[in-house]
């Protein structure tokens, strides 16, 4: 069996790449890369070909027809590529589902390369750890075959780019951090009051409510809103109340420091 | 006024620079590192060292005597490079404190190379926004000179290193983190009922205490230790219970995921 390398690009910027990425991503023949559309070309592939030639190589491009989450309120319209891997279905996966059984077809594509004895390097955005789709994939794996020889390269997370655009620290000596990803309207002024920074992603279907919460527990100066961040049309907001309906989408949080 | 650039380095491996890392340590000719003792060797600078040579460029090492923390229990003698400077006294600092001059003071020799039109790049282990000692300085810096042509690059942090390194996610889909690094105890059960994952840092002081507590809430099998990640004598635990006094120090963490 050969090695199966599970790397983090990075948040998009083909710079914010380690060197070790860009070193094994060189040597490994085989490239798999998450797909969010049959017809749509991968953001991960197109990140790591602007640092490193794939000329030659193999790729996996595996498909995983990611559910649209459903949006509300403003902003709806402007998600940019929101294809993007980030919603990968119900969890634990539903094994009748038809997801399911992409993520079984990519576990085998991937088994299938490695004991030809070919090392594979799957691609994922930002850092493996931080809600990266590998880890439904890597369920599969070890499903079918337990003790994969296997790597995990830490990445960049677009949280940590957020913060570094915006000029904030998450956090300094004993302080306390909160991530919360979606569906968090029902914890959020628990976490708002015991932790010291709290990072909301996905806030655009929220982004109201967020507000009102701030607002209501005089929270607003401590807040900035960071669109798109390292992107050409990257916004930061440091006051959120000027945030206008066409600041809101998929790329962006609300990062709260007490 | 030249540029400062605020540099992620990563956790310890130089192969976890990012390509824009590397390249702007490479352009600019001075460079600044936060160093724990006045006759210890930078860590920062002998990471970098690795991956690119710092020949010719001016180092400024900024002396920031770290508090040493009262260690409890068993491990306090392994602390490896316990001078890190990740225990940067009080927040905020008390302004007549001896620390808080060295801050000053090293914020006065990076704005006195910047305004004689020279480009410093500050170092700093991992990721600027997790507990870097960075945003003391900043503090400082905005003080003495209000807008300052900054640029902050973010790095691989040693919470994705150790979650890479253990092959645990972090969180997927909706799941929430919390992130707690030192005097938790307080918190950390209303923390592990709240939340999908809970990461604990600096946990070689409380360690027979969260033992406890995970026992009690019957989670010992959901957690893992982690231990100098990505040194050459990293050690990890699924099973917790089983580290042993010798094992615990500084650089570990444990990874409860329910």
């Amino acid at each position: 069996m050969a090695k199966l390398y599970v790397i983090g690009i990075g948040p998009g910027d083909p710079e914010l790449l380690t060197l070790k990425a860009v070193r094994i991503i060189k040597e490994t023949p085989v490239i798999c890369v998450p797909k969010g559309r049959e017809e749509g070309s991968s953001l991960a592939l197109s990140i790591v070909e602007k640092a490193v030639s794939l000329k030659g190589k193999e790729i996996i491009e595996a498909h995983f027809p990611m559910r649209k989450t459903k949006i509300q309120g403003p902003g709806s319209g402007g998600q940019g590529p929101g294809d993007l891997p980030l919603d990968p279905g119900p969890w634990p996966p539903d094994p009748d589902n038809d997801l399911d059984a992409k993520w079984d077809q990519a576990a085998q594509a991937i088994l299938s390369k490695l004991s030809n004895g070919k090392n594979v390097a799957f691609l994922t955005l930002g850092d493996p750890a931080i809600y990266s789709t590998f880890y439904y994939l890597y369920d599969k794996l070890i499903e079918l075959c337990p003790e994969p020889d296997m790597e995990i390269v830490p990445g960049v997370s677009s949280i940590n780019l957020s913060a570094a655009r915006a000029k904030i620290s998450l956090g300094l000596a004993d302080e306390k951090i909160a991530i919360l990803p979606a569906n968090y309207m029902g914890d959020l002024r628990s976490a708002l009051e015991t932790f010291d920074t709290v990072v909301l992603m996905k806030v655009h279907k929220v982004f109201d409510q967020v507000l009102e919460l701030l607002k209501e527990m005089r929270l607003l100066d401590k807040a900035a809103y960071v669109c798109r961040a390292g992107m050409e049309d990257e916004k930061i907001f440091k006051d959120i109340s000027s945030v206008r309906p066409e600041d809101l989408n998929y790329f962006s949080m609300v990062i709260v420091r007490k």
